[in-house]
């Protein structure tokens, strides 16, 4: 089986000034990673409209369906590569802190809403989501969709890697001075559950927020075959089936789990 | 409320080549420990006897209130300090696994056999145990108990943790070349549970095994007070309650969890 090659956009520095920014530098982006033979690109956390919204998250609420996830579509179509981006989703009258993957070939494939919100400006202005397991296949690899504060909770991860997820794709918005989770949790994590983890986050300064930058690849033999500095970068690195097969093989963490221990 | 001074021994190098010298060993280290104002000392899984134990195993086994167990508790009295220690425990036709906690007053306060077995030697010669949570309280610290491959299950932190778990005491027999469990699992499950985590292991070889050190204890707010090297060492670290809850106040992973969400 081929590996599955993957470009993690830690970028652009603070947020866009308007969608349209946001989806010039995404369309730039994908550009970039098509060129270098991703299949698929992942960007940060909000990452079209940027996270220190304050007041305007309602206003730039669009459905999951709406002009932006059209655009988006476009740029994935045109470049052939997948592309998962966030974006505050409208649905009735709720907003979520939502992330989409569209297909190489422009289809949606899987929306997911953020299900553990963090702090103070994400719980005024989103509704947690309700659906923890939000998975699409991309050439033969089984994506898993989580959202920043999620991947903080072992259980998440946990789910995903028993519902069979292989790479799970989780754009974040980690602060200062929380270098520990991208740095020790988010390893921690694909080595536990056995899967790749792309960890793709912002950088920069936004309002009150600093964001740590450190974006990575991890992998369940517990390496981390790409790792961000605290800058721009798009980072290619390669999911490859075998080496995930190989490992899980060598550490059955996921066989020799006692769940009937565990909630007594 | 004062903080709980915790001594931890990694060592002695190899295994003892017998019970009488590994009592010697743990003696020697209560005294130590206690002239440094330690109230607890931990020693590796299996200390009394050594790990690489091949079929004498069923030999070596006593019950949790034999020889040994009589042997350590006067230690334990005689330095003021509480001691835990690891040994193959006889239970009727069965062999587990055991750390048992012996008081300051040399008084038995919690026994606990190991649930997850790792690896063949493991699996062929012991009974898994069939209790997670065992706890006890010292100073007004709550312990809880775990041994090596247990402490690479998120689950078994998070129940502990949930369960009022303070302290988590874990023995081990870590081999090479599993430093990432040691060095990033570790301070993850001391950051991800909100609680402090005890880990002590074998240093050196001992037959087809090679441990690798590197004892530590993590703390909740994601830093390492104390760090072995690949030698033998007796660290000191204070258990601070007052920093223990200072974290949880600030880091609400329990408090955040969806339980509904994880075993959809």
């Amino acid at each position: 089986m081929t590996a599955l090659r993957a470009a993690l956009l830690q970028g652009p520095a603070g947020a866009p000034r308007t969608v349209a920014d946001g989806l010039a530098a995404l369309d730039d982006a994908a550009r970039r990673a098509a060129a270098r033979g991703a299949r698929l690109l992942v960007t940060p956390e909000l990452s079209l409209t940027g996270y220190a919204l304050g007041d305007r998250v309602a206003d730039l609420a669009e459905p999951a369906d709406g002009p932006s996830a059209r655009a988006v579509a476009r740029i994935a179509a045109a470049h052939g590569v997948a592309v998962v981006y966030g974006y505050p989703e409208r649905s009735g009258d709720a907003v979520h802190n939502s992330v989409q993957l569209i297909g190489p070939d422009g289809t949606p494939r899987a929306n997911y809403r953020k299900t553990h919100l963090y702090g103070g400006f994400e719980t005024t202005h989103f509704t947690p989501g309700d659906r923890l397991l939000v998975q699409a296949d991309l050439d033969g690899v089984r994506l898993g969709l989580l959202v920043c504060y999620d991947v903080e909770f072992p259980e998440t991860v946990r789910a995903h890697a028993l519902a069979g997820t292989e790479l799970l794709v989780v754009p974040t918005a980690l602060m200062r001075p929380y270098d520990i989770v991208a740095g020790t949790v988010v390893p921690a994590r694909a080595w536990e559950s056995q899967l790749y983890l792309a960890y793709v986050n912002r950088l920069g300064s936004e309002g009150e927020f600093d964001f740590t930058g450190l974006s990575c690849l991890a992998a369940p033999d517990g390496t981390v075959p790409a790792r961000a500095g605290r800058g721009e970068e798009l980072l290619l690195a390669d999911i490859d089936p075998s080496l995930l097969h190989a490992s899980r093989t060598e550490n059955t963490y996921l066989a020799d789990r006692r769940p009937g221990l565990y909630t007594a």
